[in-house]
């Protein structure tokens, strides 16, 4: 029997995340349902069982049913997974506290933190939606969208702090392409998916200036040593960094070229102004705006980070681009540790 | 004042790690004499100041020389650095014992364990030369000889149980472009070396069959935990895996498709025999010896290993390439533990 069989499932954002987490559970067994803003997308995805914009070729699981209606969506579900823009969340689950089923769980698939409060994705969902921390579970990891549509083998990680959370989460998702692990460190698995991408920046840029594997492994293992070093400081726990959520999701974005932030980065390293980069990947990236919001927690907990140091000096304090390479191999003549 | 200054180093081998490491070290500002088995590659490193055949246009340093005379080269070194074919170790070595200079120091550069007793190479390289422990030093990292060679920022790990040993191998190789980190844990660095060949091999093979990028940071994340499991039952230190000489080096391994093993792994995949597949690549890789070794091993101190189970299945014992994607992923609904 499929794991997820008896479950019901509302998926909130029909963008690519969304949408492919949505075939997952529905893959998994659950009776799914998304939730959209548009309605042509909405009966392409009933319809068509296609999300062509976001999702191109991709065919979804016939199973599938989206709609404009949020009540509807959600009424009846026994987890809610959330998947839309990290700084509109609070915004657009405030109205739909009522709506939200009693009992049910969340699951916040966004990586990131709210700007005007430094909260992170789960904590926001928390609060938008007055739920206690053990209804709440965040999924993260190796995971491009795109490959798990496409059905590619694929392990992620369930963390919440209720280990019954987590379970169910993991029961509802879990198939021969998706596997999940649980973990229980909410903070450390969230902290490692806003980070990443300030570190995918690095990676790109040095990529752009033409550099190879060698510099690559070294800033993704030494980024994960600063990734790690502020975990610790805010109580996260050790085993998630070289963990998916860690190293998995950190690998996975730098070396996808498909990534926005690892893009993004490649053309500062080819020489264009940030204006000029932003504009060539169609839009913001997430790491330009938490690399500075991360530096001030590092500096509020007495944490060094020379690579997010590094890439704030090279998007907003003018640093050229050559200047990077030499900073990003941190300190010589130590002995190596968090 | 270069970092190495005033020391004499020896390099035995004209490989193209050997020949960068020397360039390595001559950039450093030691005194290098390289030791090969062939007059011509010998003349043509110190005359012309090429390796054409290992690292094809690249300059090396003018004051590199070479000698096929290993006493020459050996005389008054302080440090001796070592990189030979893993299964010539000790065959080559013994014969240096009574040249090699007195108080020196020996550097393992080699990756792989010696077949026919298991040892690791700083092992082999102490019996050889009959040197105690805290003279013999280990360089492993994410170090792809000709990104090197090019002068690309790089670090590394010199492991040694003597940290005054360590230090000096540290200095004699410190540049703008090469950064020594020390670590006093020789096992795990070695150990590291020895595995990555086997989970790169993994990665290959998925890449052969069509995965993408989620599978690729699966793979080499769910390997570094076997790895590390591996490794500390075996005694090394937990920081060694998810520093530079673990999953640097194993990232680095991974996605360079110049990596041997990789590239066999990709020819697996698409659906050549093993024989087939070691004639594309030009020769044996390391993993395809290794891989039964450590399997071995693992079992002995009672260790699971899937990816490299799964490996060895694919290699030695007629699994279809196309049932080794579910195996990769690992045990389903776990919690995420090393």
């Amino acid at each position: 029997m499929s794991a997820g069989a008896g479950l019901r499932a509302a998926v909130l954002g029909t963008g690519s995340w969304g949408t492919a987490f949505a075939a997952v559970l529905a893959d998994a067994g659950c009776d799914v349902a998304l939730w959209g803003r548009t309605t042509a997308t909405c009966e392409e995805i009933t319809l068509k069982h296609r999300n062509e914009r976001y999702l191109p070729g991709v065919d979804l699981p016939p199973a599938l049913r989206a709609s404009t209606d949020a009540s509807a969506v959600l009424e009846g579900a026994d987890l809610v997974a959330i998947a839309i823009p990290s700084q509109s969340v609070r915004a657009t689950l405030e109205p739909l506290r009522a709506a939200f089923p009693a009992g049910a769980v969340a699951v916040s698939l966004m990586k990131g933190v709210e700007l005007a409060t430094d909260r992170r994705m789960s904590q926001v969902v928390a609060e938008a939606l007055a739920l206690p921390d053990d209804r709440v579970a965040v999924v993260s990891g190796p995971n491009l969208a795109r490959e798990i549509a496409e059905h590619q083998p694929t392990a992620t990680v369930v963390a919440s702090t209720s280990p019954e959370t987590a379970a169910l989460v993991a029961r509802a998702c879990a198939s021969a392409y998706f596997r999940p692990y649980t973990n229980d460190d909410v903070v450390g698995v969230e902290l490692c998916g806003a980070v990443k991408n300030v570190i995918a920046l690095a990676v790109g840029i040095s990529q752009g200036r033409g550099l190879g594997y060698n510099t690559m492994a070294t800033v993704i293992t030494r980024g994960l040593v600063e990734i790690t070093r502020l975990g610790l400081a805010l109580g996260a726990q050790p085993a998630t960094f070289p963990g998916l959520a860690g190293m998995g999701d950190l690998m996975a974005t730098c070396a996808s070229p498909d990534s926005r932030n690892h893009k993004l980065g490649v053309h500062l390293g080819q020489g264009m102004t940030l204006n000029e980069a932003l504009t060539a990947t169609g839009g913001t990236a997430e790491g330009v705006k938490s690399s500075r919001s991360v530096l001030e927690l590092a500096h509020s907990v007495g944490v060094e980070m020379p690579i997010t140091s590094a890439v704030v000096q090279v998007l907003h304090e003018g640093l050229p681009v050559e200047d990077l390479a030499p900073l990003l191999l941190g300190r010589p003549h130590k002995a190596e540790r968090v």
